[in-house]
């Protein structure tokens, strides 16, 4: 272990118990599976390769690999595309890692559950423990936060690669919304020091493959504005046809992200967006909240998540208005 | 001296000969008086009344005055409002300390100068050194940074108080974009890490002072993506008159702040804001730029900064078209 933050140090110590759990079943195994959760964002596929990259860095004569989905967008550029095995890789005998996955329903690539053992690590709300060892870290603002945390404080770790740093940070930075939600942390910037100490170009090698905006997103933006609607509680939102977004020019997994628009909104206590989803005849919903705990509402219409930050859906928007009013009873 | 981040002093190390020249200065005086530019912001706020807070706190019995100009929203929220003395404050002996301010002429209150002893703490390009000790930190990204770096070395330090923590953090995450812009380093993060390490609460204490968005802030980002143009070349600019804040209902000093909206679009290498100052009879610019330094295009027209963020001014559109082909000859 290197010279680095006591703050690091402190945060980890009373995890350890299962650090070393974690740390023993790695050494143990000669192939390892990691998997996050389907659609995946920045921290499940950051989580995931920066795990992957210090692992065969400690460990090059291992056999570790990443499975599950790519992102729509980023995978190719920010994160490897990702190389499906077969059904025969997975007949012989191997340790399966799950990054950034509340419940198993959600694992990228559910073969991961095939393994000798299988390990959990995760920051959400722990709604299923799936795993042999679970170690779950919920007041972290990403799983990548978490990983650094257990690998920092393994006496065989000695720096993070520039690779495993570049998919760290992108993590933190991701579910952090770039240091801003509820649960950033002293923690979270002494991770984001730790790994920028490895020589990592913060610009370039990290957010201008991050932050891509092209003309169609500014002119969703507009589209957004010219459309929002406010109401007199505090609940903001806008709807999103899939025909408006052919229109625009925009992919639809890009229409969600722009919910954080509303984060600093004066007197707007809670925010989503309602995403039409052609392909499975639902809307989709990204709802967000300044204080007021959300996650009850999203539970009861088939979602879940974090606190102030969770997915949901519903099937017609003539439902949106029972919607808004659930939402309203909270405020 | 606490126990800390090795890295806050190990970049602390270069710069400890001018840093112990300032501590003695520091403690030889009983009346100190700490101004930064006119019309402040973030930084030049959070550095001077971080400073201060945290001197008062070393030394209880000196008289720490911050002098200089308000902010036209902030002052009273996020700091406190400066009471401004009489001349006859000056007539006797004190220390003057000038934050954030790159030459004399932007001092917020100049009788800074009558000072017995000047000190500079900057982190600009060092036009003038007007200081009879200047301490210019040119790649930390924020003054507020250097004053950390300062305090942080000092061996008479212990602790930052929450109010000097919200000071400086708002100075860190103002001149950075939230952790964005070029020279955002690891330093930058360990002295957020520090920061955050006094218990203050990110966003309740800090965020939902400095980030506050009105329904106006989100007209004005409509006029603006309805307005705007990019060149060919990837130059991006918008201009807005007076008039049409009036319209608006927008504060024109809220105006140059969405020059940022910018920062991530493709294909855009530079881009400006342009806001008509009624009052000075001129237009203010306010111009970025993602890798080619723009500070010379700047200072062409009457104005400075940084490298790739600068402040300049025309006197009539007409010589909008000028200015747009000098920057594009940069490109």
């Amino acid at each position: 272990m290197k010279k680095t933050n006591p703050l690091l140090i402190d945060t980890g110590a009373p995890w350890l118990p299962i650090y070393k759990e974690i740390y023993s079943l790695i050494e143990d195994y000669e192939r390892i599976f990691i998997v996050a959760h389907t659609k995946p964002d920045y921290d499940a596929l950051g989580s995931a390769f920066g795990l992957a990259k210090t692992l065969e860095d400690i460990f090059p004569n291992k056999e570790i690999v990443v499975g599950g989905e790519d992102h729509y967008f980023y995978s190719g550029k920010l994160y490897p595309k990702i190389e499906t095995k077969n059904n025969e890789w997975f007949s012989e005998k191997f340790l399966g890692i799950a990054v950034d996955c509340a419940n198993s329903d959600r694992l990228g690539d559910k073969r991961v559950l095939k393994g000798d053992k299988v390990i959990k690590i995760d920051h959400h709300p722990p709604v299923e423990q799936y795993g042999d060892v679970n170690l779950v870290i919920e007041n972290m603002i990403s799983c990548a936060e978490v990983i650094v945390s257990l690998l920092i404080n393994y006496e065989k770790f000695e720096q993070f690669t520039k690779d495993a740093a570049i998919f760290l940070f992108s993590g933190v930075a991701g579910d952090s919304g770039r240091f801003k939600y509820a649960n950033t942390s002293a923690h979270t910037f002494a991770v984001a020091a730790e790994l920028l100490s490895t020589g990592v170009d913060l610009s370039k090698d990290i957010y201008e493959k991050m932050y891509v905006q092209t003309i169609g997103d500014l002119k969703l933006v507009s589209y957004i504005l010219n459309n929002f609607i406010i109401t007199p509680k505090g609940v903001a939102y806008y709807v999103i046809h899939d025909e408006e977004l052919v229109k625009l020019g925009v992919d639809p997994n890009h229409a969600k992200s722009k919910v954080n628009m509303f984060n600093d909104l004066e007197n707007v206590h809670i925010w989503f967006s309602v995403n039409e989803d052609k392909e499975d005849g639902i809307w989709r919903i990204s709802l967000r909240s300044k204080h007021i705990p959300i996650n009850g509402v999203a539970a009861k219409y088939g979602g879940g998540g974090h606190d102030r930050a969770s997915g949901c859906q519903i099937n017609k928007l003539s439902e949106l208005e029972q919607f808004v009013q659930d939402l309203e009873v909270l405020i």
